[in-house]
């Protein structure tokens, strides 16, 4: 039984008030897989242009991730993609887009992803994550999709459509609003769990983030940080660090659920100390257990009610 | 030994996207006593005009709310602010204010207030803030102030020379900034403490708050709610909550002030239910037990590293 994760893998060219970098290693599917190779080995489905580095799909490799749902396209060009951070570094404008191999990407299960447990769709065009979905001959056992504005706004019905087969749905509360139509969380997540997902995480950046199931919500926080470097891959890293505590311990109750969310959050707060990835290839369980016990300080209370 | 309270009382006039109030009782001073007074008695430094309601006072005394403090000048008027939220109900635009009685405050300490063991000094010029610190002749226990940007843009200075005589500070997140001239909330926290307060805490709204002291942060959120109704007097409420479970408990360690924000936090959540300080005046100590609990609920996770 495997934990299957969809994802692009990309070029990046990050600029921030505090720094640029040059073309980096970027994409959910690269996120999501340097985090949750922490706690559980992963199977990959991505597609590369044939620029991309060998380098990397070996490192990726030696953490345990299975690269045979990876295409690469030696023809063609990896995805790219170019942005700016406001001061703010929750918001950011797009420089540029270079869909490249992503354009016509068509994800291809192989047999051996068929013992799927645990499937994690990255962002990605709906239609591209629900091929997934249908090409597995038996439902996994949690299916975790993150998606963006970008494919509310140009692409609202074949979103939907995804949507409805997913039990858990990943967005941020712009994006909650966005699709929902409400503007408090607290509705947003009623109307959205109607459109199919049994969970609702909404992530609010800085702010931490909300876990919704039924009539029950639970919240973790950010840790509160020096400095934000760069908050590229911050919410892939954070589902990679929740998918990988769900199959790690293949327990999804709502209340391991709300531990994952901590471990996503934990795994997010390293991901932004530096440029892109290099954060993530720095860090050791040892490191992970001790962010962990900070944000079991960061929130940790007793209260007698007398 | 005994809770001194000052900060306004005053008439509002409110208006949100849901709703608009007539003219009704405010004010920080108002909103604090009716919240306070859930856990512990309370003596009350104010003024008011001759057209503040007897009824008023009336129910405070009720609430063994001391009002011996609280000068009456029967030939003038209340203090009068009227505002406009917008859509997030975070942000607001002042629509008149009229300082009245406040134009020329100076509040007077009577002899039966020198036993304060816990001053809260709500929202006020910082000179008159500064005049009550000066006019007790034994140190208070635990003095607490909460401030505003207004105050940072006209009177930075008086604003410092208050702060530095403070134990703890309460401000949201954009003065925080503003006050530090930091960015990062936990670099302008470093920086506020060394002006004085050994403890700092940041509310963030809907967000949440943070208490930091020395190197220790702790965070509370907010509880989300389905609608918030008037966010007027939430800061003042959760100020009042975070005060009067001190008070009641008499222990200002960290651990308790943790337990305190927390109560003070459900105590705002139900301040917004409702104009004014309505709701306030509803609950009872069966609705604030249950309300903490939903807290618990809201954070508790465990977790086992392994």
């Amino acid at each position: 039984m495997s934990l299957v994760v969809v994802g692009s893998m990309a070029f990046d060219a990050i600029e921030t008030p505090f720094g640029k970098s040059d073309k980096i290693i970027g994409g959910a599917g690269t996120y999501i897989a340097w985090c949750a190779s922490n706690f559980t080995s992963i199977k990959q489905i991505s597609v590369v242009g044939g620029d991309f580095p060998d380098a990397e799909l070996t490192a990726l490799t030696e953490r345990k991730v299975d690269l045979e749902g990876v295409q690469i396209k030696k023809d063609e060009k990896t995805f790219f993609w170019s942005g700016r951070y406001h001061m703010d570094m929750n918001t950011r404008d797009t420089l540029d887009t270079q869909l490249n191999v992503l354009a016509n990407f068509q994800p291809v299960v192989p047999d051996s992803y068929q013992d799927c447990e645990f499937l994690m769709l990255g962002n990605l065009a709906p239609e591209v994550q629900r091929s997934v979905i249908e090409q597995l001959q038996t439902k996994p056992k949690l299916i975790i999709m993150d998606t963006m504005n970008f494919w509310m706004e140009i692409a609202m019905d074949e979103l939907k459509k995804t949507i409805a087969l997913v039990d858990v749905l990943m967005v941020n509360d712009s994006e909650a609003r966005q699709l929902s139509g409400d503007y408090s969380l607290v509705k947003a997540a009623k109307t959205i769990m109607k459109m199919g997902p049994k969970y609702l995480i909404i992530k609010k950046g800085e702010h931490g983030a909300l876990l919704f199931h039924e009539e029950k919500v639970f919240f973790a926080p950010a840790l509160p940080l020096e400095e934000v470097f760069d908050p590229t891959g911050a919410g892939d890293t954070f589902a990679g660090g929740f998918i990988g505590h769900l199959a790690k311990t293949k327990d999804i109750s709502f209340e391991n659920m709300k531990t994952a969310i901590i471990v996503g959050s934990a795994m997010a707060s390293f991901c932004v100390e530096k440029f892109g990835t290099q954060r993530l290839r720095e860090i050791n369980k040892a490191d992970i257990d001790a962010r962990i016990a900070e944000f079991v300080q960061l929130v940790n209370f007793d209260i007698e009610l007398v």
